[in-house]
């Protein structure tokens, strides 16, 4: 709010960013604050944006991001796109003149804890490998997907179509580590495990079977970009700038059903707890789990809820920094010291 | 027909794998038919069966494939949910009491011929290592994906959420040769190349980062059993048998939208020709060429509608045979000794 949006467009941005954190996604949780800030100052995204909705069309519906950030207007889209599945059984919800939405997750989640599945496709800049190519092309595209479990939290998968998120790299790089084999390619397109010359992530599936994860990053450009109408990612504004003023229209796509309209509740709920049951149920490696997509999210967020949310000193320090240039109490922080 | 089924329904199941032959899916292809007479004559598989919409509801639609085989209940799905999604601008048809459909990609194809985009989503019957486990459990659990490209045949993304699919390692041990590293573990669930040995596939992703096309083929499992109300994978008969008079009662899960109803023909149309020249104009590994999915099985349609589908000298024997038994004309194979 200080750097200049206000509360209730605020509200939603700190609502996606704890709840990443909350569930362990630090890559697109609290840390994340620090761009905001920065793109908000910059003028990239609007802090007096309203999102709403476009235009309804049967089940289907457009909201307009406004230039402002990702997060308001996908959780309105989730809103919209809920009350829609609830009316038509199945409901599509495009999001135009978008930025970058946090953690996809947070929106199909949305619709899980309130009985419905929902799916989110995004894209971004370029980041990734195209099989058999030699310059990074799709973006990081993520999918996520939720539906719901009777008696506990939902079933949430969200993930990349990279290998590894960008991040992962930034993260080997501070801390002076080697990447695994498999997860990037240097400038001219050949593996290394050197971070500082990763030039380009491998899709999921790598060198040799990463035409699967090309395939699927590629689905998610379609649904995110061509269908919505906005830019695709290798024509995209870098998310890292350096240029921080123009909006950069992302577009993000949601689909929300309702179970019930195939299956009653009943049935449902011993289907999906029978397959998580057995699934977890399956013999594992000495020291290791089965787990369903979610299961470690859950675990942690149950952690974090109680003991709160881990802040890296390099971070703090950040934060200070920021509460310092905006005039904001940050001394739940200390002093910055690692204190 | 000679087996025990209907004209339409044969007409279908010939559609399906005369679809997947000639776009070079030969693994779905015309060879299923050895196993489709196999089941029908079995009793697994209803050669009467009349696959019908059991109900509608806003977008939605559930067919009840009436325990016949999975082509005509999901042509059926299809037209059904293309109806719906040109009423509602999305729509979503679960398909139950089903059978192997073939390859996934034949029926979003059907959409997007029509100008709409679809998913399909499929179970099936466990191969799949899940991460950290030992023992197979989801099935290779395929996804598809089209949508209309102007001028040219649709976008099709149609994969397994395995690294390579079951008959793969079936091909390399006809052939005595070995698979290649990350592709299957033996029944202790260490990796090996003897394709002999090989007891569970890895999912997309491998060893190391097999949790993403695990969560990939967890996702189409929720679709395709939890919210169709059908068994899943690892509580479903094998696709191999022994038994083969018991219906597998499989589920399907489809997904239909019209594009028009977020962006205008026109700009959808520029944006997706935009995407696929940027993506193929990628700079490639020497010798390689970048593509988008699809674009290998439609220069393979090409050709094979020129000269034919290529039938291995021992599927020619098979068929052969099942004429002599079936009583069906099979001079166009020639007399099975190769010539």
């Amino acid at each position: 709010v200080s750097a200049g949006t206000d509360e209730g467009l605020a509200a939603d941005v700190a609502r996606a960013l704890s709840s990443a954190s909350l569930r362990g996604v630090d890559s697109h949780g609290v840390r994340l604050l620090v761009h905001y800030v920065r793109v908000l100052k910059g003028g990239r995204v609007r802090g007096g944006a309203v999102p709403r909705v476009l235009s309804r069309s049967g089940g289907t519906a457009i909201v307009d991001a406004d230039d402002g950030f990702g997060h308001p207007a996908s959780y309105l889209a989730m809103a919209e796109g809920a009350g829609l599945a609830r009316r038509h059984g199945i409901a599509a919800v495009s999001v135009v003149n978008s930025s970058h939405f946090g953690a996809a997750g947070c929106y199909p989640l949305v619709a899980a804890e309130e009985g419905l599945a929902a799916f989110a496709f995004c894209n971004s800049d370029s980041f990734v490998l195209p099989y058999d190519g030699l310059r990074p092309f799709h973006g990081t595209n993520p999918i996520a997907f939720a539906a719901p479990v009777p008696g506990a939290r939902p079933y949430l998968l969200d993930m990349a179509s990279s290998v590894v998120p960008w991040n992962r790299i930034q993260d080997y790089r501070t801390r002076g580590r080697l990447a695994p084999a498999g997860v990037g390619v240097d400038a001219a397109g050949e593996p290394t495990e050197d971070p500082d010359k990763i030039a380009s992530l491998l899709p999921i599936g790598g060198r040799d079977f990463g035409y699967k994860g090309a395939a699927l990053a590629s689905m998610i450009e379609v649904l995110s970009a061509s269908i919505t109408g906005m830019a695709h990612c290798a024509r995209l504004l870098s998310m890292a700038g350096p240029d921080l003023s123009t909006p950069r229209r992302l577009g993000h796509f949601f689909i929300v059903l309702d179970p019930e309209r195939f299956v009653s509740r009943d049935v449902y709920e011993a289907g999906i707890l029978a397959y998580l049951s057995d699934l977890r149920a399956t013999p594992a490696r000495a020291g290791q789990k089965v787990m369903a997509p979610g299961d470690r999210e859950w675990a942690t967020e149950a952690r974090r809820a109680a003991e709160g949310i881990p802040i890296p000193q390099a971070l703090a320090a950040e934060f200070i920094g920021l509460g310092r240039e905006l005039g904001v109490d940050t001394a739940i922080f200390g002093d910055g010291s690692g204190g």
